[in-house]
């Protein structure tokens, strides 16, 4: 039987998303697939049957730009499927069987996860024999089941390789002074936490490092910087945006906090009402620093190793699919200096989220451990070592 | 004679200051100075005799390293010395002599110039023979008598490369939004023109650019944003610091702008005042992105001509000294393919600033004229071509 696919993204961009795209269209082409199609904007496209013919990446100069290409190709969308919502499900499904499709990726994180989940479920409940697989993507790195994300070593690289140059901007100034970088993660600390990679080079450039997985106490927070500002001058603080007190609130200076259609709260910036605590209290120089998008689409900072296995990894999606399996995620995991591929039952993934490990955090020093550097290292350095730029520090100072 | 240098630096952080230094070192080694001293933390370290002894560099390993190293390796202040304050321009020159110092330099932008002034006219009345020579530096270009200054080209790099990845990053969503980035440049624009690089290779991936020397007009403003959502869905605006309005105040939600030693206004986020206006009159999604710090210390993205320069300013510099030049600041200029090396009477420079050529600007459009990408695109590329990376579009969205 002749093949047809159609490929999705969704969610918030890295800078891998579209070197898995480009793996699923190269094992299309492969494979001799009849069609590719994409979905304009995901599933929010797809039910406006916005579509491109992705057949023309038989260029592989293309192909190669693509798979260098930041954000998203097909673009985005942030739609929920509601279980109780069959109309949609029948839609999205008649939709797919208009174009004779046989196989559905979906390239995402939770969310998306959660769509495959509902449409592999709603499918074998109809008989439907569409393969609806789920590939994953995420620089938060909290999917279940997977030894990592792909995104996530690109972003830790970035903030790593920012967090670095910014401790060295910060030390100038012979006054006592506090920076904070507020750097992407809701829910879990995994992002935040690639900020010891710093300190593993420049030992203590980064003073305190704060994750949602901690309750935030702010008299604590505020304790902890003067002691460091006893020592030296300068105290430099890595904060996830997710952080929280010990009442679940997020801390933000915005009292009116949205939430997206997935229910995820959405903050103005902890680092904001971080900068005014401290200007409030300590009264020296702060400086908040948000990392904002640019932590998600640095393709100029890529980590090789995330580009390789996401081509991979959207390649192998299609061999689930030439085996017939439905309702799946794809997986990576690491065997000694391999890394494997297999797939794992999407029930097992979606709405499931991995927090980072308790043990892996130094919650006296506010400092992340050893086993953590052991984890990230070879997602991002394929010599095994660190590779931050070597600059010169005058100790003196 | 034999000859004792000192060197200091001061004023904000660029990507290659610390070549200048490196620069400076190199040629006062090959010169056979008998002492080679940093200031630390410029002339406020110096007052207090805080100094190190740069022989060390001898190592051309360490002084590799020192030539890529971001921000400032002796530190910096922002000490402000007053015409009338004799007495500080005696104590100083009563350090110097202590040292048996022959030559000062120092690094900077126009208030390190200010400095040279000073202490150079100071000196000339009192019959000091040291030499007072000025090197320059700032990612605002704004120096006059120059053909540009070092740490903009790569500055430049910086903002241009991270604008073209937020680019593709704001457009993945199917919904009418507007991306607002916030560029460096209190008194002018050169730096937030280099948004303009991005249009060469994407044609309007940055949809507005705003600088200084324009009057800002918030009606006009927003109308400008209706017109570009009525086309498309996203509006992405590149926007300096220093905006101002038709009463010559700054843009900006803090009332309570302060001044600095040299009486600057420091501003806390022209991004997010407009933030809030867009939102409360156009009601869409809206993001507000600082550069922050990392534009000035991403030695990352340094461009390549750059160092290069900046390595021999640093040493015509020692020239200039073993030619008993005093009271000037070091200068380079582009023929043709050349960058020539000569210097200027510190007069010229000191407390002028270089505002970005009216002529340049295409006020209607929002945009920055052909003559600019001609000027700018020698100090970053080598091949005279616009390198941003080759990245995928697809124009059907």
């Amino acid at each position: 039987m002749s093949r047809k696919c159609i490929i999705g993204q969704s969610g918030g961009p890295t800078v891998v998303i579209n070197a898995t795209l480009a793996g699923v269209i190269q094992g299309a082409l492969k494979a001799d697939y009849e069609k590719i199609y994409g979905m304009i904007n995901g599933i929010d496209g797809l039910l406006d049957e916005k579509m491109v013919d992705l057949s023309s990446f038989k260029d592989q100069k293309n192909l190669f730009k693509l798979i260098h290409t930041p954000a998203m190709y097909l673009g985005s969308c942030r739609y929920k499927i509601f279980e109780k919502d069959q109309s949609i499900k029948q839609r999205i499904i008649t939709i797919l069987n208009k174009y004779e499709i046989t196989d559905f990726f979906y390239i995402g994180g939770n969310d998306s996860m959660d769509t495959i989940e509902k449409l592999s479920t709603y499918a074998k409940i109809c008989n439907c024999p569409i393969n609806f697989i789920g590939i994953p993507k995420t620089i938060d790195n909290d999917l279940m089941n997977i030894d990592y994300t792909p995104g996530y070593p690109s972003a830790c690289h970035y903030v790593a390789t920012s967090l670095c140059e910014i401790a060295f901007d910060s030390v100038i100034y012979p006054i006592k002074s506090v920076t904070i970088v507020e750097i992407m993660g809701r829910d879990a600390g995994w992002l935040t936490a690639s900020a010891q990679l710093v300190n593993e080079v420049y030992p203590d450039s980064i003073d305190l490092i704060y994750m949602p997985e901690n309750i935030f106490d702010e008299n604590d927070f505020l304790e902890q910087i003067k002691d460091k500002l006893k020592k030296k001058d300068h105290c430099i603080i890595a904060v996830s945006e997710g952080i929280r007190d010990q009442y679940g609130m997020c801390v933000s200076l915005d009292s009116g906090i949205q939430k997206d259609a997935f229910g995820h709260l959405s903050n103005n910036g902890c680092s904001n009402y971080l900068k005014k605590l401290i200007g409030d209290h300590l009264g020296c120089k702060v400086r908040a620093i948000q990392l904002s998008t640019l932590q998600r689409c640095a393709a100029h900072l890529a980590s090789y190793i995330d580009i390789e296995n996401a081509l991979r990894i959207g390649s192998y999606a299609i061999n689930c699919a030439l085996d017939k399996r439905t309702g799946i995620m794809v997986t990576i995991s690491k065997n000694r200096n391999e890394f494997l591929l297999s797939h794992v039952d999407i029930h097992k993934v979606a709405n499931h989220v991995k927090p980072f490990p308790l043990e892996w955090i130094d919650e006296k020093n506010k400092k992340i451990k050893k086993e953590y550097i052991d984890y990230v290292v070879p997602l991002i350095y394929k010599s095994g070592q660190i590779e931050l730029p070597q600059y010169l520090q005058l100790n003196e100072r």
